[in-house]
């Protein structure tokens, strides 16, 4: 591609309105601009790379026996309404009426659309396990779009979905595409994690996640030092300790604790540590019965709500009661509450409860209990795994301690069960030949996210390092001064004319600029591979060679140059 | 891809609701199903298709210059309103509120959107003349969508648009673009014709459609039998007959028509031809001071809605007249009306001006008048072009006569020249440094219409013909009885395992199917070759190849099958 021909569109100056370093980098390097909140649209360069990404994915879905297909955008509400999600799906479902008045949503996924396909087309078992995805643009109405495209409205996602006759099947499926999603990171060359994860909304049994690893991430993953166990910290297990709680050696004590809010303020007032002070939270019970619930846990921990919401008497999604619910529940503010003589079900963290001579609110505003041990002065219901994991944690496979890193979810596998397939009456007719609805699986990967979070990854100072891999050119030539030096100019071009006829992308900065902007645009855009035609480096016959890791650096001579490229690239 | 992990979905049975060929033939062979009104999921088999066009809309695209982007479907009000677009537009532009409660609209087109990033990337006259593409999916709420994916709501389409310092690059670049669109249909294999058309409610001033020929096409055009010369009858232009009105030899003469409501029935009432009678109509004025129009056509001619609002006293879009209002004007019903006396502007049709001794009606219900003459007995205000072309006419480039065929539009280009860039300010500083408003092109192919166009040229009673360019597979392998003979199995495995790997996609039915199944499947789907692997044929050595188009039939050697296929296939 000529320069001249093309819409490189960079810009100097970091835009004011972008947080993200990819964000800066996407619209410095030309490759988005905004056209509305969460919308953008792809200029040349960032539609390269992301078609570049595309193609890894569809490839890799192909191997994996996945069939394409493509639903349509715009979907009709009787179908969701059939799954229930019509009612269910909060303002991310963008709804709207037909000229007809009739329902109407912008796809943000498409379980219910290939659901009803695969209910009319497959009839057997003998039929099945069948799997297809698609590669299309979805749309969620996020009420706060940011970061550019890493969260947007309008996005680009592989969507698939498999069909089993039974949850064997389906795991036999979900292994092959958690492999096919490891061979598009990859292939892309992304350091990324699959990690262990919470179903969600989407329902169903097991779920891993996909993380690119960036300290921009938005999730935070745990990971074992010494085996591949890794996790989202909404889902890491922490393992009840070794042991049960000493025994007591000091007597209760209540102390003053004016105008302590937190666990910190009253550990100090104490003159303790925070994990030593057991702290007390009260949230909505499951049941009309048993409408408030207190949690325990130890000062120090984290309360994990995803984990808490699954104990059977805790309401889900985890809602925490009101300041006057509290008072009316303990007697006090939340500042001093404590499990003693409570007469709600007390839920104490596997760690809380191995706590002995604690400190905890002693239901009364301004007070504490010091010298407190479980059993002789206050009583749990029930032990449960309510925290979130931290560094230096054992891993819960038993194998080494945890670490936790920041990642970028990229890509979400389920295995869904027969949530839909039983909602929307989806059976075929078994072995035996008596309808049996499908066991589902369904695997997303955030295309477009990719591209932003291959940047939050590899970048410096400069601009934008892409693997080699979804590179938006492989070669830039530089030729300096071309429009005073034919020599320049000549060679530049029969080097330009000679890298494309042999199918290697290159962008030939054949504008005129001076060295600095072409050098600075190229190392901006992030293309690999960097030739410098000049006067000076002709006089001996030489191309300048760089690229843009800085890895390498070299005068190559003219002859030379374009055996040089193909062995960098077929390296890669 | 063996059909035992494809899903082939052909249906033996017309689907009842389809009326159009394609749209029956691409439900049973398994290319789409229908989700709601105008909605459509493309299952696995017409994906094939859909992307093999795109992929040579694009690769056609890239080598006319045209750089491709991705703009959002979603659209913002703001920038239609900048257009004046947003109220202009009717109820195909599906409009809706986000949570915000803010207006956007689902892109039937991009003219906005391309409009204001390119008023915002380009400044200088230097950087033109620019042009970009996308191939995406688009949404037009037609009222009564039908035909299948012919005219459906959502749908994929390439467009592209350009844009100039003036009118002469424009034609430069619009000229390179029909090129560019001749080379996709030509490629693809498509019998079409570039027509003259009329730009329509996009604006500008040149357009071209093209068209695939087809009995079932929307369109009339008409061709010139001695010169490439092709419109669409919207705008073919009706030569002015040589000579002026022949002397009167008539006396003018007033006679009953009792009932007569039609030119038809008053000219068998008559006992003339309807050629020798005048019709009258009544339209709206393009002006408050002239509200009503009066349209003289020969009884034998049809008015052209399209040409007729183009003169500058009728409204445009062309109104008929209420019957009240031809009463109030005329002084009697719409069948007896004639232009002798009106009080309004009288606009004769070329032909209708040279005629004499002709009827008409006499203003007066139930009567007509014969042996009217122009000058002598009635006046006209001006003479038009208000006619559609029939055939035989005579070509308007001069050369041969007309003849008129059916065409399904499945391209469109347009000279836009400044109509969005003016009432959205796309400026760069020309050669003088002053701002000036860019001059536009922009171009636009139904990529996925041709796939239906496609078939309805291609296919006969057994199913599609596919043209070898677009087709889902190039080969089908059919084995006999596999499932008992392990000869077969092997032979057709290995001939498979063998087209696969050197890259022709090769459709393995490798299910237990009867014969017949498998040959009305594959000759449904239209799928160009067919190897059949018997075990009578392998006791001579050989395997059995048809082609879909029944022009070549053989028994090869098993050991010469794949030099066969290639040479075949690159024949094409």
């Amino acid at each position: 591609m000529r320069s001249s021909q093309y819409l490189l569109s960079t810009l100097k100056e970091d835009p004011s309105d972008a947080e993200l370093i990819s964000h800066k980098l996407m619209l410095r390097a030309g490759m988005i601009r905004k056209v509305a909140s969460g919308l953008y649209t792809w200029l040349p360069t960032g539609l390269r790379v992301l078609r570049k990404v595309e193609n890894i994915v569809r490839e890799e879905m192909n191997k994996a026996g996945s069939v394409e297909m493509l639903m349509p955008s715009v979907q009709p509400s009787d179908l969701w309404e059939e799954s229930g999600r019509w009612d269910q799906f909060g303002p991310e479902l963008l709804r709207f009426v037909d000229r007809h008045q009739r329902d109407f949503c912008l796809g943000p996924t498409h379980e219910e659309i290939i659901t009803s396909v695969i209910r009319d087309e497959l009839s057997s078992y003998k039929q099945l396990p069948a799997n297809f995805y698609q590669i299309q643009t979805k749309f969620r109405d996020e009420v706060r779009p940011r970061f550019g495209v890493m969260r947007s409205r309008e996005f680009i996602m592989k969507d698939a979905y498999s069909f089993h006759i039974d949850d064997e099947s389906l795991e036999q499926t979900y292994q092959k595409m958690h492999q096919a999603y490891c061979n598009v990171f990859d292939r892309i060359g992304l350091d990324y994690r699959p990690v262990l994860a919470d179903t969600g909304a989407i329902g169903g049994s097991n779920s891993h996640e996909f993380h690119v690893l960036a300290e921009s991430g938005e999730d935070a993953i745990a990971f074992s030092t010494e085996s591949d166990y890794a996790a989202n910290i909404e889902k890491a297990e922490c393992l009840a300790p070794e042991g049960e709680a000493p025994a007591p050696t000091q007597d209760i004590e209540k102390v003053a604790t004016p105008n302590c809010r937190s666990v910190k303020e009253a550990a100090e007032s104490m003159g303790i540590e925070t994990r030593d002070v057991l702290k007390t939270l009260f949230v909505e019970g499951a049941s009309e019965e048993q409408p408030v619930v207190a949690l325990c846990l130890r000062g120090d921990h984290e309360l994990n709500e995803i984990k808490a919401s699954k104990h059977e008497l805790i309401a889900d999604p985890l809602v925490l009661v009101s300041d006057e619910t509290v008072k009316a529940t303990a007697g006090c503010a939340p500042g001093s509450c404590g499990p003693q003589d409570l007469k709600i079900p007390v839920i104490a963290d596997r760690d809380a409860a191995v706590m002995s001579d604690f400190a905890c609110g002693a239901n009364e505003d301004g007070y504490h209990l010091k010298g407190v041990n479980w059993k002789r002065d206050a009583e749990y219901t029930d032990v449960f795994d309510l925290r979130n994991i931290v560094a230096g944690d054992k891993s819960p496979d038993g194998k080494g301690v945890l670490e936790i890193k920041r990642g970028i979810e990229v890509g979400h596998i389920f295995q869904l069960g027969d949530k839909y397939s039983k909602s929307m009456n989806c059976t075929v007719l078994d072995q035996n030949g008596k309808a049996k609805p499908l066991s589902m699986g369904c695997y997303g990967i955030g295309v477009s996210r990719i591209v932003a979070a291959a940047i939050e990854q590899n970048h410096d100072e400069n601009g934008i390092i892409w693997p080699e891999s979804i590179a938006p050119f492989k070669v830039a030539i530089i030729p300096m001064n071309m429009h005073k030096s034919e020599n320049v100019q000549q060679v530049a071009e029969a080097l330009y004319q000679r890298l494309e006829s042999l199918g290697i992308e290159t962008l030939f900065l054949d504008q005129k600029e001076s060295p600095g902007v072409m050098f600075a645009n190229t190392e901006l855009v992030g293309i690999p591979h960097r030739l410098v035609v000049s006067d000076r480096g002709l006089k001996n016959d030489t191309i300048e060679y760089k690229n843009r890791d800085n890895s390498d650096k070299a005068d190559l001579e003219v002859a030379k140059v374009v055996d040089y490229i193909q062995s960098k690239i077929n390296n890669n």
